[in-house]
């Protein structure tokens, strides 16, 4: 049985496949298959020692997710003061003080908080628009602070994940494949080489809405790595039995 | 009924679906999958007219199975003399004098030929091995040429291709997905937006083996789509339905 606290407008939404438990509020921000999948997606090295964490964790998903996945520590980064509140309740939620923390703070400062090169993995699931011409950045300001480059944009988000890393560390990230130039850029003018990449299509015959990134800081050059395409949808909008074991199947301990 | 000329160790492949035949030679090079899925990757503007050069086009697969999409011409340029020779006797098989002609130059000197700004489409199915230690560079010299970074290398082949296109002209590669940051950063240097990519997988649930890139000179930055995968093969080494028709099939004018 799961004891949580609620606020009002709040839900509690698991992910029955790691027995996580992640207090959500639709009014300010959801987790969605993209947190999930890049959680599935990120591979502990050994037991998982060491630091992880999780850049703009929003309510957590990520790294909550990730967490049974690996034997350190992990460290939620949140510039916004509701979602990293309820990301510390989820983490009560789910009994994992010991080993999760949230860190309230703009990620453009967190080396007040954590030592640079310190860190064995960091993820995240960062905002995926630019700032342009068209930006509304006057509504909602939590959905828009996840959603556009407002604080982070990519090439500050590698540096950062770059400076936290230790060599040899690795950096996940989930993002729109419409920005893999902006990515590829970004990542190789701080030698964050890519690894492994995976496209998620929503169905298939469409084009990839979602592409997953592994890079290691200060890796060997070349020897990128295109895995299997995920197809999230049938035709008939279920997910698809890929997608479905990822949720509520066994496949995350394989 | 096909007419040729064959020499000794030559034969005649065909492409049904693009009434298209291609005399090859196995001993010293023969064309594959890749040169059939980049001619059908490649999307002519409107009737295709103006240039179009075909960037070491070995037996000349590539360049002849595009012929068919366009009304304007190709030049295929080679640095070996067979292969040139070969591909001259094929273009006159298929009857393209008129359209289709081969230059046979190293590709680093073919401004000699081909005025800078002048060219519509570029199109190459280039080396895709980098020459390293491991290089085995005394084995057969026309397979090597075709497949280790010998006298052409990405950063060159991206500035030949960038310098014989107009603006908003299109170049259209195929390569190794293991490449992709090599790719990324050599375009980009030379303003080569990338805006399609398709990845070819030899079978599901594989990781990819070829990549499909489309990039536009002088071309507006983002905007990357990643196009369904394509399967090459289903478990019993057939080839899948999707790869059946680009070959046999009448998909081409679609």
């Amino acid at each position: 049985m799961i004891e949580t606290h609620l606020k009002p407008g709040e839900r509690l939404d698991g992910l029955s496949s790691q027995n996580i438990y992640i207090i959500q509020n639709p009014d300010m921000f959801s987790y969605s298959l993209d947190a999930i999948l890049l959680a599935y997606f990120a591979q502990p090295k050994g037991k998982g020692r060491g630091i992880t964490v999780d850049l703009g964790s929003g309510t957590g998903a990520v790294g909550l997710l990730y967490a049974p996945k690996i034997t350190g520590i992990v460290k939620l980064v949140e510039i916004q003061p509701e979602l990293a509140e309820m990301s510390q309740r989820s983490i009560v939620t789910n009994h994992l003080q010991e080993r999760v923390s949230v860190v309230n703070r703009d990620m453009n400062t967190i080396f007040d908080d954590i030592k640079p090169g310190s860190v064995e993995t960091v993820l995240s699931n960062p905002p995926y628009f630019p700032l342009n011409a068209t930006t509304k950045t006057n509504i909602d300001r939590h959905y828009e602070l996840a959603r556009h480059e407002l604080t982070i944009d990519l090439p500050k988000l590698a540096q950062i994940a770059n400076k936290l890393l230790k060599n040899n560390g690795k950096f996940y990230m989930v993002h729109r494949p419409e920005r893999l130039t902006d990515i590829f850029a970004a990542f190789a003018e701080r030698k964050l080489m890519i690894k492994r990449v995976q496209f998620v299509y929503g169905k298939a015959g469409r084009e990839a809405n979602m592409v997953l990134v592994e890079a290691i800081k200060a890796g060997k050059p070349g020897g990128v790595r295109i895995l299997p395409p995920i197809i999230a949808y049938t035709e008939d909008n279920a997910y698809t039995s890929q997608v479905h074991e990822i949720l509520y199947g066994d496949v995350w301990n394989k």
